[in-house]
């Protein structure tokens, strides 16, 4: 068997270029997590535990803020947004203008009206005090992503605060997707966990995917104190969503802390070094709070050129709220982020 | 790292016991596929192919008498009634009593008003011309398992194509369970996959957790010649479904042709045997086409009392139409199969 060479698995991309389109952990895969799965491909045989118990209880104990009862494991954040709108069943849904697409595309998909709150470029993007004006009685579920994807673009928890209360007494479900919130410095000031207890209208998604690198084994979670929309958001998909190889992997890679650390002391560097260097070359990042920079194109055709130079940036033309003027670039090794500086430097 | 002692990510029974209620393959998972996942691990820090291209391909090859465009590859059967029915939207079901007891519980998620068709007793629960009966024009959509589960009973062709016929005059899709086909001797005498190109009505779920026993991965798939069913099916559950080392294993699965002839043969050999030890017992086995056996309960609590002797069969009393008089019992190694008419011959 030589499956690798000879079939594609994996999402296509010439392995010749460097892809910064994919901002998931500059580090890859935890070793730990590889020998885990590698000692654990024999329950493969066996059906996973539904319920995720074991898993869920190292989430608990990993955040040390939320109880074991109050996580749902899915196979992956986008899993979770689905069941949660089945779960649901929101008539108007109000999501962020540009933030991740996939809000969008399966509120559509399930028939629900879409408003969007056009963030502004005078604000580079950042949320504001106007978003109140748009959450109103008629809207029934609000998709948040902190940080924002992808502007990089980081909300408080006062300001969080604030949102809750305005949904609760409209009757709106808040979704705070975090998928990117383990990359920040401090990300405990940012994070909506603490809330949960308060607010039984707030969910909170989170992943594996982005932290750990590990988008090809479909990992993610809902967290919660509203036990009737958990169940509801269980009861939404099949039982079995999450394999036992995802599982595996999800309880090895909270339990390696040097990971998590190597991540933060590498991401610090290379990011100061990024910023940096797009300084001396006059670019400035209007959003770099997570594992990704997000700043106007430098000059026209950016993307169209760098790849040329096999460098593959995001394309922002499909975030709604956005055009091609923007770029969002996932920080990277020092040698792939050395390449895109000077793939810019060149047609600078 | 020793994920496997300290945690339960499998589903739990004793270790102590002999598992007869689940039925996947008794070979286990295919050597073949835990070698190419080993080797493969490393591709899970990338996205998977969402469209699962090279598997599909590999499925068309496998079978011969489909194209790689009519497949459309899911994280399991289950995924794929939900995704059916979130597709579909039907206001009223049918589904056969008894049968595999998770389209019902799916379909009442979904709002969906549930009619069953009662199979009786006296036809030894084979499905007859009743059925036309109750395929009327307010069904929108009818669940058949081929052979069924837990009666192990098959449809032939001839009679699946008259449900389809009427099926299709009456603007009902039809969905064929055929997650144990392949351990039919003659699977092809009874697959409705000849019977796609002309009835667009049609959608077959297929599955590698029984036949390759893999549940652990979660992998399986739809066929169906109506692209535009497959295309609403792909939409109604996240793109990245399909894990990459699902997609791995079910390739491996495939090119293995060695496992499904051992299977066979030894399938063959192991219910040879039990029938025969059965019928000493003045046992009569009412449904034996797939790899577990179907029979009216030899004596009460024959479930209760078999585990205490540490062999678990199949509670029957939740599949709708049947109660506790009958017993399911998967075919497993010669050893397991030994105990289990021990147990059975000491209590009667």
């Amino acid at each position: 068997m030589s499956t690798n060479q000879e079939y594609d698995v994996v999402e296509k991309y010439n392995k010749d270029t460097i892809n910064l389109s994919v901002n998931t952990n500059l580090l890859g895969m935890p070793k730990s997590v590889k020998i885990a799965l590698a000692k654990g491909l024999e329950l493969c045989s066996l059906y996973p535990d539904a319920k995720c118990s074991s898993l869920s209880k190292v989430i608990a104990k990993h955040y040390s803020d939320i109880s074991a009862s109050q996580v749902l494991c899915v196979s992956g954040v986008d899993d979770a947004i689905y069941r949660i709108i089945y779960a649901q069943r929101p008539k108007k849904a109000l999501i962020l203008a540009p933030t991740y697409e996939d809000y969008e595309k399966v509120l559509c998909n399930a028939g629900c009206i879409v408003k969007y709150h056009l963030l502004q470029k005078k604000d580079k993007f950042q949320i504001t005090e106007t978003i109140f004006d748009t959450l109103i009685d008629e809207v029934d579920i609000f998709f948040l992503c902190n940080p924002n994807n992808p502007t990089g673009k980081v909300i408080n928890k006062e300001f969080l605060r604030k949102i809750l209360d305005r949904c609760k007494s409209n009757g709106i479900t808040l979704v705070v997707d975090e998928s990117f919130i383990g990359f920040l410095d401090n990300p405990e000031q940012y994070t909506a966990r603490g809330l949960i207890g308060e607010y039984s209208n707030l969910v909170i998604l989170d992943g594996f995917t982005k932290l750990y690198a590990i988008p090809g084994l479909r990992l993610g979670f809902c967290i919660s104190s509203n036990q009737e929309l958990l169940r509801r958001i269980f009861e939404a998909g099949q039982a079995w969503s999450v394999s036992v190889l995802a599982q595996i992997a999800g309880i090895a890679a909270l339990e390696d802390k040097e990971y998590l650390k190597e991540t933060h002391d590498l991401l610090h560097i290379e990011k100061r070094w990024l910023l940096t260097e797009l300084s001396n070359l006059k670019i400035e990042v209007w959003g770099s709070s997570a594992n990704y920079l997000f700043f106007p194109a430098p000059f026209p055709h950016v993307r169209e050129l760098l790849e040329k130079d096999g460098v593959i940036l995001r394309n922002c033309e499909n975030f709604a709220g956005l055009d091609g003027e923007f770029c969002r670039v996932a920080i990277k090794t020092h040698q792939e982020n050395e390449k895109f500086i000077e793939a810019i430097r060149k047609h600078q």
